[in-house]
């Protein structure tokens, strides 16, 4: 099927392998006029790439963007920006001990079965390098949000054990420190955590949340495309993720009504929440306030100590997986769900805009 | 936006309010030669009504479903199959009390902002019993499964702190038993616990899980369209729920990658897993073990107790509300999980046909 | 497949057979506050029934549309709005004899081959009054529309060889005449041309134009979602339409580019075109002036004349149709064209609304 | 809005501007195991050339089709193939003089008022140079279909007054004469007309004809996606095309309906019809016989006599266009609408496969 496109109005749409020549997006339906150019699209870029703490793998992508189309004189046109993203660095020959087994937690057997065979180099599409092609497209939506006054930031919540919750959050931080947390003492404890977990060639797993400032009142649907929903398949669909909430999240669970109500009041003219349990989203609509998501990310599935599988020859088979990889997902994860987020946010402010008659015969007008 | 359809090849798009006329849902896509009666989707309605327990609205809605289209002499003929619901009980003037105010945890005030106005009689799209469409549809759904051997089993997991695991699970209790748990004891804790939540004007959250059995390997696609993001999205959209989870669901982030890990092996012809924290999906590919999710839901933000709010004309006042409303949600919610999580697997199952040349081929011999 | 929904913001979904209980549509992303009632689309059903003229079909179907959904106070919400029309005048046993032939010009062996069996009482999906629901869901997109300034006139330009083509078109004509012509002249020589052709057993073709006025620069894209390829394909979809033409339509092919081209002028401060060759779109997108599209509509298939054909069991058989049927389609499907013009351009409307970051700006200051 | 793709289960989503770095096409959902190398796309690129007559444009564009993704050991992985086309010759400077002028028959004026500005470098998107993206990936769709014995020729039918009509067609005589008519006499006559329309800085019009051989019974669906709706849209959507017939075409408009109806018959084992008037479809749905489309296209709106139009300063002027041009489109366009055809029932090929609960039994037993 077509599962490479993401979003309706503002629609992204993937390809490329770990080990083909290239990969890239086609973003189309961006709006036009957007100032634009290849650094706005690095700086993400690089918070995505290995090596940006000690334990990510030593292999340096460098992933550089092109700009092949849709932007003139420095501005959007309004038609298609595809993106190109080249593979610089890939060897062949590197997995080729893994061309006829099946790695436990990974999709080499799905793979086989749903197509009849696999480009076996690297994972093809469920690689973790296909989320360089959404960080790039992520890019672009932060860009045009931030024209609208909107701010997303995702960053790293926990590593293994190892909680960041700074009561002042310095979201610069996700960008400055290795783990891409927001507390510097958690950042710390978690390197020295992950050198051990490295050396014992095992990996683990890890949380992150994103948080999005600025939105208004009004975005998402009342019943399918509820907000929620939406990000939840956005952030899902994210490699290693296995599990997404959206404010208390799993907590609620066991909270009380008179626990979880958020109060609304007015103050100074402006409409408030005493609370927010419900993470600024509600019957699936936003309610103005902060939008707050969180996802758990699974341990990489690759790690270096001995594993029993089975092989293409369905033989029972004892595996031993080399080559480089992190032992934590999640720092590099956070910036692709801050890219997701992203994306979905601004498909859904377009898609906002056709609501009410009133505002589209004001539109009009012009 | 038109956000009131769900799935691709197997569509379906609901309407109504709670306090209008009728319901309904139209089915587009459904394959042709599925034996359909009315009574086939009237026993997945029973699941969803009120009353089911004696902790639910004594409101009796009584819904009975009619097939007004799509089936001809017992089956169904490959063409829109539209199911209407009555609105038979909706008392005019019970909720005139809410009409000029924001009532904390509904959708009250985002709709008035969205839509510049709303139905206020009841929380229109946004009330619960939208999802009795839901549950119609995905009636029909399961039986398009059942011909193809593939079942699907929702059942509420926790009421508040009380948690139902039993180890060999009857999935038939899920519609005798009034919480719609699997253990019988659990059930008769939750309802005692229910009896005081409700005694003290309060309500309380639970979770609730979805196991599906049977399905072939290789539903589901690479990159955005993964089985798991579509499942959530699916479940995220059902109104109160607040956490998604994909087998270990949020467990992986404190685990390795050694324990996390499922093996496979090979034993009579047949591919096995050792375990199952994948919840039967890799890389967003089905791998035929059992697909696993679960969902926390808050608490029936209707609650009697007094609540600060605001009103529309931005006044803080003290809000009491009336009326009939569940102290918990997930049991009656459950049928909701079990019907979305059928709708998005045959909408799967029916993407997957195409994926490869060999058997289109063999498909178009015939 | 689910073919049964039409646009993207706006989208409908028809649902039901010629010979069940009732038809019907749901009209997803209407935007909120436009003023409507069951009238307000009664008005275009009327236009479409049987027996406004007197060769078409005696059977009077009285189509009134009921509203279930998405109305309150007498304003759309912004939710689905459900219309249902009952059929109260079908007879079984009128068409058994049909059920095991398959009639030259229908969909009968197609229908059977695709789905395994078919409703073979009057066509199913394939009966004219399929165009009920997109009538009833096309009044709707008219009355937003007006609001918005844009008129949409569908009328009969031939039956026959007779033309209508009136230097000054009186565009009510199209509802008073019988014929949908806005000629009364040619109105009056096909009404006595039809009575031959149907005393002769026979039918015949006709054509069809639509003129939308009012609308704004800049509706389409420039590539596949091209206005006038989206036109073409909601006219094509019209049971019977074979040709569908955009401006000067297959006159284009023997025309010079210095007599194609149409020149722009600037006259009291608006932008002009001395000619409309183009039909008002270039490169897919409105230029302001009127947009023109014209198309062709085979013979009714159903004749009463002896014709040769092949029955189920497929033998070579001799087959005598008998029943209510029109001599001429064009004249009832001119108030579809009108439908299905109208439903596109309101889906334009609203998706040209994200096109521009400075509109975009504009619209959330708000 | 998002419109650059086009499809639903075999997506392709073209990007890029006539004078940027490169254009290309991401195909997405193509079946794996597809036998796929460069020279089976370069075959088709070539019959889009320029130069493949003495009377379109010298340049000589060599588009050469890179295959970045989606082909692993010479057969595609079912995962997205993207094709990047560079731009070898677009010369700076050479459509400065256009810069502030609107064209007559082209984009600019209605480009400039959708986006606010636009790239004048060559008509951006709207440019002929857009529709190679297309052949790129028709070319992968004929591959597929020629793999379940479908055949899709396109030809040029006329230029001007000048028809090509052989009774006895050669199919190949598209790719070999410079006219892409099946007639050689035609093809003679129509080259020495357009050396005088050309020397008379002049174009004109013609036609061109689609026929699709080998299709089985029953794809399409019977309402909005009917098989010659989406051909409508898919047709309709290249540049200069403005009229779309299916069949008779707009010769059903005075045909009775005795003469218009094709009569079945079986014979030796196959159902066959006595006539092809349908062109291949009823109620939307293929029925085995040959498709045929035709399709008229306008004269090339860039002809070097001198204009009247108007600048962006909205002043009239005087206008004399430069540059290098066809003097007509449609023997170039003829591959286009060949390869728009492919695409369009490759994906109703797929589309189908989910119309019959029988067949998907079967499909899933394997």
């Amino acid at each position: 099927m077509a599962g490479s496109s993401f979003g309706t109005l503002f629609r992204i749409t993937t390809w490329g392998e770990s080990h083909g020549e290239a990969l890239g997006v086609v973003i189309d339906g961006c709006p036009s006029q957007v100032p634009l150019c290849e650094d706005d699209i690095n700086e993400y870029m690089d918070r995505r790439r290995p090596g940006r703490n000690a334990f990510s793998t030593p292999r340096q992508e460098g992933d550089k963007v092109e700009i092949l189309s849709g932007v003139f004189e420095g501005k959007t046109t309004g038609t298609p920006i595809s993106l190109l993203i080249r593979n610089t660095s890939q060897r062949s020959g590197d997995y080729s001990n893994i061309k006829d087994v099946y790695r436990p937690g990974h999709a080499d057997y799905t793979y086989d079965e749903k197509y009849g065979f696999r480009d076996y180099r690297g994972g093809g599409r469920s690689s973790g390098r296909e989320t360089s092609a959404r960080v790039a497209a992520g890019a672009v939506a932060c860009k045009v949000l931030s024209h609208l006054g909107i701010q997303v930031y995702a960053y790293t919540r926990s590593i293994g054990e190892i909680l960041s919750q700074p009561t002042e959050p310095n979201y610069e931080n996700r960008i400055l420190l290795p783990s891409a947390m927001l507390d510097p003492d958690a950042d710390a404890k978690a390197n020295e955590y992950l050198a051990k977990i490295k050396a014992d060639y095992n990996s683990v797993g890890g949380s992150m949340e994103c948080i999005i400032k600025g939105l208004p009142v009004g975005l998402g649907d009342p019943v399918f495309e509820k907000l929620d929903a939406n990000l939840s398949k956005a952030v899902m669909s994210i490699g290693a993720v296995k599990a997404v909430e959206i404010g208390e999240g799993h907590n609620v669970s066991t909270m009380l009504g008179s626990e979880n109500n958020d109060s609304f009041y007015y103050e100074e003219s402006v409409v408030k929440k005493s609370t927010n349990h419900a993470g600024g989203i509600l019957g699936g609509i936003s309610d103005g306030s902060d939008i707050l998501i969180r996802a758990y990310v699974k341990p990489t599935p690759s790690i270096f100590k001995e594993q029993k599988s089975m092989n293409t020859a369905h033989e029972n088979i004892t595996l031993q997986i080399k080559g480089r990889h992190d032992p934590v997902v999640v720092s590099r994860a956070s910036v692709v769900m801050e890219c997701m987020c992203a994306i979905t946010i601004l498909d859904e402010l377009l898609l906002n805009m056709s609501a009410r008659l009133d505002r589209i015969k004001e539109f009009y007008k012009k």
